[in-house]
């Protein structure tokens, strides 16, 4: 006896009670081949985790004790919805190191820079609006984007990031079909998942543009400090502080688990993001606030930033090595920041239907199409070198490559595979960041 | 030279470009006020803020530090997006002291039990939707209804809490005029700002009411262990396990300062609920959580609600001590749990209008119109009793009498003021909790 696809849900007294963005929220299909690659037998490199085992944890551990020894009624009880003041100074530090300048006042702290996607969008889209982003684009953020019933159109990128004359044509088309653009999203720096950055002369084209069309910038930048040879691009938000709403997080420069991150936005907006961030979870937590600032006051944290670099470097090298040396049917870009290489498979593979063929062979990675708004991208995988070692990079391009290598030989046998175009947005998981 | 009320707004280059939900959210006229209410001359009787000072710090401080040095890379690290299993397993035993037996995979921990109700509206409502909530209700909750563009009816309360004849009737005459009621929010026990509790019996009879009519109930509980005699009423989610969602928090029963709430929600509800906080947040605070854990081991976490309660019980019987003596033009409740007194004023008096010369008097409370969806409510203020001394409760009451019998000798002299029913639900902060 066969079970009918809507059976699991016709079980719900609930069914049809939800609202019509709930009815668009689904768990990916990959989501249980990731529980797999949990397995430590698996090498993951599906994940986004930072590896923070470098962090002087002594010194946390002492630093947060006597925050709550010392001012524990005030770090245990609520904080300001806007987020702590002392937080949103230590904020424009950082922003500083991109040369972004903006008062403390501007700033708006979140539970991780997900929640200020999150409410970016809650204050522009309505359902049926449109949101321009890069093909491909992070995944959390369409997910964000299909929740609020957005319509993504993406737009093209080349190995020098979104290409501009492209960006042009979509928002002229949009224009032209009287279709309001709420906002640009985009991650011009050590992308996710593309690994490009956008070159300094399409930054300025980039903000021309969206400035004489009139539409807004987001900007999320969670690897901007992290570029191998020491780069650091100017932000986007350093060249318009009017049109650009900046994201930022202390995710990846320190460590993720006390979800703080945060928006830098032109005055009205922020002041909007604040009444929404209010709605939706009173304040962010003052403890975790309060810990970020005393590592910031205690440890050398740009020193910490520069062994992530080191790190990173070590492991994208790992990567790019492994992927020379093993999987030469395959294309690639070399990343000079961030966590991914994007992978471009032999024609006729599909990215989507080996996933379970290369978990069977104990190693994972994220399709190319949960990148895409619209099913596109299965001709392509995202691998991360963040969270394993060099040695387990290396071993899991072997374990691929054996895989990516049978799935040619079927190809060449029976012909490209029907491709799955599951219209599916993966709900993110802090596996796919 | 005078500006136009709408002129702030137009200077917003971006005013054009918000959704609709965003047009609804407004800062309260109150913030500026409750700005000045923070100054430490001013008697706050605003605010929600509980009462930390009795807190183990040391030992707090202890066991953060030990959880930091020798579980910090797992601490630090991303969490799972339904919340910490640890963690999800110690809030059943926090439920069950109110009767509830629930699996920990019906769990969700969410970033104080505000972003739980804020994921229960998200996933229930679309526009015009009904919720119907107590008269009065949170006014937390009603800032997310109105941002999820929820029509909000309220049914009547007495000393026994909500009425049942009252939310039959509701329902009913929403199911004559076809329209759909999403979900009955609640705040059965110790009810914030009411101050009562719903009786045993009628528990049973809204439950009956709310299944018979297909609705959902959404319980929000934060208050349910903090009844002065000890007396824990049976949670509405103990009599019923299908019908009922949930929503708990430590920011009463232990610190705020960590955003650790949850929701218990039937199978189907919490698959949703845990996608739309994944999309959300990704995860909440792994750091948070696990030290909600580290403290739960290492204290009397019981005995401390027990001393939370003499506390409260304390500066309860300050606020109505002192009401009795120098208010008697006004009615109250006595509460038997909570935070709050819910007082009446003589007639022809609006707490609105009476505000800003409360707060020139050096005292501030909320007026009761910030509980209401519809402008109601003018006639009552809720006064808090949680946080100040029993001392600055009584100086608090003292200096307000000195307001409510200027007020009075004016309305006498000049008949009841207009009052301004202005139709705006104020945006909650941390101090209007």
């Amino acid at each position: 006896m066969s079970v009918s696809p809507g059976a699991g849900t016709r079980l719900d007294p609930w069914f049809g009670s939800y609202a019509a963005r709930t009815h668009g929220m689904k768990a990916s299909e990959t989501r249980a081949l990731f529980a797999v690659a949990n397995r430590p037998e698996v090498v993951s490199l599906a994940g986004g985790m930072p590896n923070i085992a470098g962090l002087p944890l002594e010194i946390i551990a002492k630093i947060t004790a006597d925050l709550i020894a010392t001012e524990g009624t005030v770090a245990l009880q609520y904080g300001n919805g806007q987020g702590s003041p002392i937080l949103r100074e230590r904020t424009t530090e950082v922003m500083a190191l991109e040369g972004i300048a903006v008062h403390p006042d501007d700033v708006v702290v979140t539970t991780g820079s997900q929640q200020a996607l999150d409410l970016v969008t809650r204050i522009f889209v309505d359902p049926g609006d449109v949101i321009v982003a890069e093909a491909p684009s992070y995944v959390g953020a369409l997910s964000v984007f299909r929740a609020y019933q957005a319509d993504v159109i993406h737009v093209a990128m080349d190995a020098n990031g979104l290409i501009p004359e492209a960006l042009a044509e979509t928002l002229a088309s949009c224009r032209a079909a009287a279709r309001k653009v709420k906002f640009l999203y985009t991650v011009p720096t050590y992308h996710n998942p593309a690994g490009v950055s956008l070159t300094q002369p399409r930054r300025e084209q980039v903000l021309e543009i969206c400035r004489r069309a009139g539409v807004l910038v987001v900007e999320d930048n969670p690897y901007g400090l992290l570029g191998f040879d020491g780069r650091v691009f100017p932000a986007l938000r350093s060249l318009d502080s009017d049109g650009v709403v900046y994201l930022g997080t202390f995710s990846k420069t320190f460590a993720p688990g006390y979800r703080v991150g945060w928006a830098a936005a032109p005055h009205a907006i922020r002041e909007k993001l604040v009444l929404a961030s209010e709605s939706a979870i009173l304040c962010p937590s003052h403890a975790s606030q309060l810990s970020v600032c005393a590592y910031m006051d205690a440890c050398d944290w740009q020193g910490q930033i520069g062994q992530y670099r080191a790190l990173y470097r070590e492991r994208r090298d790992a990567m790019v090595g492994s992927l020379a040396e093993m999987m030469p049917e395959c294309s690639w870009n070399v990343p000079a920041g961030g966590f991914y290489t994007w992978v471009r498979l032999p024609e006729g593979i599909d990215a989507r239907t080996m996933l379970p063929r290369a978990t069977t062979a104990l190693v994972a990675y994220v399709s190319g199409s949960a990148f895409y708004a619209d099913g596109q991208g299965a001709d392509h995988m995202r691998l991360s070198f963040c969270y394993p070692t060099p040695e387990r990079i290396h071993e899991g391009i072997r374990r691929l490559a054996g895989v990516v290598s049978k799935e040619l030989e079927l190809v060449q046998m029976f012909g490209p595979e029907g491709s799955t175009t599951a219209d599916d947005v993966q709900v993110p998981s802090p596996d796919v960041l």
